[in-house]
């Protein structure tokens, strides 16, 4: 049976990109881990070590210290209770699965991130969508929320939850989720809030915004080796969510009794310190990424989704370099390879149309560089 | 909110066991990882890093080859598909959860692991199990299954799966799947094997086993980083297993879209060639633990499960430990302690009554070492 496989793909397995490459993708950018995680993912590298002085259950364990971990990311996410997850996907899927019965509705902002849908599907709940304003801002009007819940209400369906994608992954939009939460609180539903792509980068104080729940990625935004996520959640839910097994009391039914059980969690918390360090900086993360765009649309790219930018993702339409790739033999190849000569990744390969791109955590100067790269392909090619 | 967080404990997180001690503990044994599979997650430490070419699926994927390493993992386990997931838990709870209806019934043997009754417990199904045969073999009689099965169809209660635990967590003990998914495929239904104590330890062919649905852990037992797990199946299962969303046509609904998106998975690919390699060598295993058997049981230590041992993970009741407990002044804590000034560990700290080793993967020096150590603690204690 194995003697027809070639073993030697799986030896020496290497990345290229971020060690050679300035990676612009922005999926990428928030999860680059410094180097004290490294050391921790180092230490933490063997199967279930984590697990080694496990009483019973993960988020209770001490050494390493994760019980405390959690006590202090609740306090840095302005939320009561927070469990370890394997990212936010699986996050909203607990808190779908838990707080709704199958058929019931989930309003939600149609920027949604794909796994919002998949999670209410694996769930078995039905959706109602509050619609963005179209081209060229695609924002999300909370008020959109009000319309879409009278509508349900009228129709006499079952509302199970509200749900905000904070900041979402086509146009780096922020939503106003004090609004939708307040909106949600008025009419008596829990609200969900993506957080994939703003805890970790941005301050979020999860009360503050009115939030029930608040769905976080770590390999996205909190600097973390994938997949690991939180859920953070208010106390008066914890019954439902965290409900414990008839058979086995001490386990929790929804993480399975233990979620993250290896390297990921240990490399969040050694990422700690510096995520709440950084957070205090998203000024300046927002100017570079207002910096670009000012720069990209003087040579004719032209940035869509809310402006000025509230969050480093940008995504540019990009007529400019899809005339050239009418004309280049490498096609929409073109732009792929000129940056890849000048040491910068992340661009889709092939698209020229639009694309998206993030500065995030770059220095001021490779900021500039980046710039600069790209105006000159623009006016070389 | 963050100013009164102590981020000391942050810094310079260190794991001890296992660097300093030979660690016992049986869920450790089984994935201590290779070299080549640290240098692989180092490469692959950042965030989303494995995404960095990805085409829409993680399991498509093709740098690193995560595509072809899942289609050489189905051969490894003689099975038609396999997908990452993050454990042997979550791999059940995916077969569960869509091949069963809410309230039918799993059939399962009483051996079986915390997580398969809390899997059952949120997907929200009945059970029924098969009894071992109590003390001292606890074991499993495949034609128990008959019997249970018999029960519940005279009931007339609808049974939705067969799960066996291939060895369980408690004895180690191994029982014959081949039989009880014969007995799974006369009657009808099918057949999920839980190899998390099996699977990347010894050589595990599904369907040889009848079995549907393997559910493997890779921080167990295949030498890889948590969490990772794999589900592998049959292809007949393919359609309602790896469904996928009506509104993102790409995504299967019970993978989320993606799993493993992360360095897990990296450690298992690189990790890959030293477990084909080492289940050829379970033999050998099988004589360690013998030795362990017959050295302990003259010292009065007595195993207890299936008689001679069939896997490594061992079970004895340990009376002599226990006199001593009495009148030494640590208690219970000398043999932690005493095995910890020999450089031992993974012996939880405490008991005396019974405890539960392995010493899987660990030289016959080692192996030796450890038996004289223990043989000295309780003849001098
Ligand atoms: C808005 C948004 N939500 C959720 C996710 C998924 O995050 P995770 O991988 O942690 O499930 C993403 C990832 O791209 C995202 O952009
Ligand atoms: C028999 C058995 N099944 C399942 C598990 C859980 O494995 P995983 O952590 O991969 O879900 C264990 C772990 O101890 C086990 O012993």
């Amino acid at each position: 049976m194995t003697e027809n496989i070639n073993f030697d793909k799986y030896k020496n397995i290497k990345r290229h990109m971020g060690r050679e490459l300035i990676d612009l993708n922005p999926i990428q950018r928030g999860g680059i881990i410094p180097v004290e995680s490294k050391k921790a993912i180092y230490e933490y590298c063997d199967g279930y070590s984590v697990c080694d002085y496990c009483g019973g259950r993960l988020d209770k364990v001490e050494t390493p210290p994760i019980c405390e971990f959690l006590n202090d990311m609740s306090k840095f996410l302005n939320m009561d209770i927070s469990r370890p997850t394997h990212g936010a996907r699986e996050s909203k899927f607990i808190v779908m699965h838990s707080i709704c019965n199958e058929g019931d509705y989930v309003v939600l902002d149609e920027n949604a991130h794909y796994t919002s849908y998949v999670a209410m599907e694996r769930a078995k709940l039905n959706y109602a969508e509050v619609k963005n304003e179209g081209y060229p801002t695609y924002r999300i009007n909370p008020e959109g929320y009000k319309e879409v819940i009278d509508k349900l209400e009228d129709e006499g369906k079952n509302i199970g939850l509200i749900l905000l994608t904070h900041v979402d992954g086509d146009y780096g939009n922020l939503t106003d989720a004090k609004k939708v939460g307040k909106i949600a609180k008025d009419r008596g539903y829990p609200f969900l809030l993506n957080c994939a792509y703003s805890v970790g980068r941005m301050p979020v104080k999860g009360k503050k915004l009115n939030a029930d729940f608040l769905a976080c990625s770590g390999h996205k935004s909190m600097a973390a080796s994938g997949p690991i996520g939180i859920l953070s959640i208010r106390d008066e839910f914890a019954d439902k969510v965290l409900r414990t097994s008839k058979t086995h009391p001490v386990k929790e039914i929804e993480m399975l009794g233990c979620t993250s059980r290896g390297a990921p969690i240990v490399s969040l918390m050694a990422s700690f310190p510096h995520i709440v360090e950084r957070v205090n900086h998203w000024d300046e993360e927002i100017k570079k990424t207002r910096f670009v765009v000012h720069e990209l649309e003087e040579i004719g790219f032209n940035q869509i989704g809310i402006k000025p930018k509230e969050h480093d993702l940008i995504k540019f339409e990009t007529p400019v370099l899809d005339e050239i790739a009418q004309k280049d033999k490498r096609r929409g190849y073109f732009f792929y390879d000129e940056l890849k000569k000048r040491g910068i990744g992340g661009i889709r390969r092939g698209t020229t149309k639009e694309i998206k791109m993030s500065v995030y955590g770059l220095t001021w100067e490779q900021v500039e560089y980046v710039v600069d790269s790209i105006k000159e392909i623009v006016e070389n090619c």
